[in-house]
């Protein structure tokens, strides 16, 4: 059952989970602030419903709760860093972070990071781009959880991608957060839960035929990448760029235990839209894209919605009525925290 | 009726047009070979097919063969240039060109092109990057030719994005060239002339419904992105990123009259896989995932393949056999270059 925690005490509690967990005070912080917005954004899945499985990771030896990103070389406006195996989202917040310096030195920065661990939520990272004025765009790899074009078994990974456009003004930024499968396990799960078919094809069986039967795709394991032959293809390259770009492994070298997937590779890429002085513009551009999309006919009386937009009225609902929570976990976050 | 012409012949009939089109020498020289090489590797739609249109484009005064592309703004490793709106193809050979430069100086690079006019075949600026040895991305906006999701009329782009690993000891580079709609209205045209039904949900009818019909699509000119919201949200994103970072001009703003379409925007990335100087790991990497992929169990006793491995079968299959053409196409392209 959901209940609402003010958003004060949500971040609270992880707060002083982090710090039983063995995080130093100014990272157990921003670890707890991320888990936090996350919930409070609604991205649930991998929020405080993920921190479990977070803490578990620290128990098993997967993630270092000491390890730090740090350089490993670097070229001008492109850097190469490691997770070295720490918390996967203060890395890649640390990665996107410096990406950002270095856009506001160069025009444009990349950082490409390796043996991290899971990010949790991707649009963390398309947020903090866009709350800092630059254009963001990072991407992960996974471990195998897709059946790639022609194949039928697992091969390639559902590689979350993330694009961000800030609007500095209206604070209503433009964020896409999307995994290059059609549904999570997570959403087959909850269609299973419901009874209820798949709307559109969403994964294979076990003989690896497209279905929308959730039990079928649950069963095999075999998510199906958006656009059949195209997603595939694009989770190909961006499993391919992130490893070598980073010099770290690719989708094929992760385990494919959830509880042992660690290692990942990922790209964060930021551009400085004021760096040729002509503030402003970037805003009213991305302004009358929203307001383009807006104004096309909507289907059943809506309009078309431009990504994040949900996130914004939901991170609203979310702050004025309380974060909802799963009541379950959040006895077990204030266990933690105890 | 197809006919097969030598590709020397080809690149040289169309050498000739272009020069009688009014192309300076080198240049005219350079976008022959890019709409040979197009023909050449298989993407007919976008090579000689495509060339008909292209000629027209010049006659209506769209594309002006003189004008050049030229740097508005830089700042490091990042650039801004605006097409002139000269050939589509050639500025972006340009930008893709300076985009590699920017990335052996700064490790990455990037320009972002306004003003430009069709690019023809996106692959073309992939293989060129690979072909340097750098990893490459690039994508453009086109205009609203697919329907958002929440719509049921047109409003967002098909938006080709580019990304390219290159492979340089075999030449096998990883090339992705991918529309975000899921299938074009080439294609559509196709299954119409043989009386097929797509096999896929791929576009709305008038109506604003998801239909497999061609004929239904075409009536409606209502394309659909892949993977439904997913590619939705990627073609909004691919549009606003491309016209903020070049000051240009955003999907909405571009004519849908194929005949009127210019003015579009396009970014270009470039990543010196070396510039860290562990030269080689790149290359072992991309073999590594294309052999993984290689390796995944297929259907009906294939195997998966990698984004343009089928590229360079026909590529070499049309440089023995000779490069297929439509007749008419030929014999107008002989009078064009006469």
């Amino acid at each position: 059952m959901d209940i609402r925690i003010p958003f004060d005490e949500l971040l609270g509690a992880l707060q002083a989970a982090m710090l039983r967990l063995g995080f130093a005070e100014d990272r157990g912080r921003l670890c707890a602030r991320l888990f936090a917005e996350t919930t409070r954004d609604g991205v649930y899945s991998h929020g405080l419903n993920r921190f479990p499985r977070f803490m578990e990771t620290i128990r098993n030896g997967l993630l270092d709760v000491e390890a730090q990103a740090a350089k490993v070389g670097g070229a001008g406006a492109f850097e190469r860093w490691t997770g070295n195996r720490g918390a996967g989202n203060l890395s890649a917040y640390a990665s996107m972070g410096r990406a950002i310096e270095l856009a506001k030195a160069h025009g444009m920065g990349c950082v490409a990071l390796r043996d991290t661990n899971h990010w949790m939520r991707a649009g963390t990272y398309g947020w903090q781009a866009a709350d800092a004025g630059v254009i963001g765009m990072c991407w992960t790899n996974t471990m195998p959880n897709l059946v790639p074009w022609g194949g039928v078994e697992r091969g390639v990974g559902n590689n979350p991608i993330v694009m961000a456009v800030p609007r500095p003004h209206s604070g209503a930024h433009v964020v896409l957060d999307m995994a290059v499968s059609q549904y999570s396990f997570g959403a087959i799960a909850g269609f299973i839960a419901r009874g209820e078919q798949l709307p559109y094809d969403g994964g294979y069986d076990a003989a690896g035929n497209i279905t929308r039967d959730p039990k079928l795709i649950e069963q095999s394991q075999g998510g199906m990448p958006i656009g059949y032959w195209k997603g595939s293809g694009l989770s190909v390259l961006l499993d391919m760029t992130a490893a070598i770009l980073s010099a770290g492994r690719a989708t094929h070298q992760l385990s494919t235990d959830v509880m042992k997937e660690s290692g990942q590779s990922q790209v964060f890429l930021a551009f400085d839209v004021n760096c040729f002085g002509d503030e402003g513009s970037a805003e009213r551009m991305a302004d009358d894209v929203v307001e383009a999309l807006h104004a096309v006919k909507g289907r059943d009386g809506g309009r078309p919605r431009y990504p994040g937009e949900q996130t914004l009225k939901l991170r609203a609902e979310n702050m004025r009525l309380g974060v909802p929570v799963v009541e379950a976990r959040w006895k077990e976050l204030l266990d933690a925290a105890r």
